[in-house]
């Protein structure tokens, strides 16, 4: 194999400083609080931005790896452990992780920071209130859940665990998308170079 | 963000074409036979030819993700589902694989083909006879084995089935481990460059 043509081609020499030094980066919140949405941008503008990025979507992972899981305690814990455990994988790979999971308890956010290393876990809350994810309902799931059709509903009849006031947090009550994914952007940003921080203001 | 600063120096595009059709490599066979030490070998020789590469061992995975599986069969099973479904994650973040389990059915060899998708699968047999693998037992396995103290052992009490005759074989009884991994590589090297190929043989 011709080494020294193909080496300086290689990713990890082509990327800038900051792709480097990979994380995840954890939405946790209730249904329709908003978490796929700025998940899936924040991917696109990390990866625009020479960061490769991994998407880990709660209804996408539930379809393939954890699709014999259901949403007992037992199988909520499962279904972050294991999700855990892959964004570790990507993270050695030199992937960063965008993840987007209900992580309704205290407890599944520590299991899922204890096993990625908080070193390289940075999670963000992406709070609406009950009322208005219920109103935007974006699965139906909230209508389903009121006529009795979803067990386990969290924030009905499984529980949500607000995170403690220093965490961080994107509300996105009274905001477009593009504000709350500006918002998660200067709050997951420390590793960003300064001129793109400064930009994002 | 300074898009049109930063965009030319994402991952994608600054890896040569074959880094952009990530596959798995998938080397099965019995313990003992050499598949993570080719699997380590091959990932090295892939990274260092400019393809983004992940390395997936049996042991390395059953410490993490499927460590709360043993080895019977519905657990080899869903060791090797979550392991094919954690491959289609790092191709489709445009990672290859290189992976080596057991693997010991054809079932279970199909059903990784099935979830990884036949067009970036390919899996290798490295192939050493009992007696070799015996005689090698990197971790004492099969001498733990021998005094009944490992129950549902590969080849033992457990079944291997060996793949039909026209599958890629790697033979390991025989010749060095540079020996192996040229073998290995000429094997997988369909989408290698032209000047690459030769440069094997």
């Amino acid at each position: 194999m011709p080494r020294s043509a193909s080496r300086s081609r290689s990713r990890t020499s082509a990327t800038p400083r900051a792709a480097r030094r990979p994380r995840v980066i954890w939405l946790y919140g209730l249904s329709g609080a908003g978490k796929s949405t700025l998940a899936a941008g924040l991917a696109r503008r990390l990866r625009a931005g020479g960061v490769a990025t991994m998407l880990l979507d709660g209804d996408v992972v539930r379809a393939g790896l954890n699709r014999d899981l259901g949403f007992s305690a037992a199988d909520r814990a499962e279904n972050i452990r294991r999700v855990a455990e892959v964004s570790r994988l990507f993270v050695q790979a030199g992937v960063s992780v965008v993840a987007a999971f209900i992580t309704p308890t205290r407890a599944l956010r520590e299991l899922a920071r204890g096993i990625v290393g908080a070193g390289a876990f940075v999670d963000v809350y992406v709070e609406a209130s009950w009322a208005t994810c219920q109103r935007r309902d974006p699965k139906g799931l909230y209508a389903r859940a009121g006529r009795g059709e979803v067990r386990q509903f969290t924030g009905k009849d499984a529980p949500f665990e607000p995170p403690a006031r220093t965490a961080r947090v994107v509300n996105t009550e009274a905001c477009t998308v593009t504000q709350a994914l500006d918002r998660l952007q200067a709050l997951v940003g420390p590793r960003r170079r300064a001129r793109t921080r400064r930009a994002a203001r």
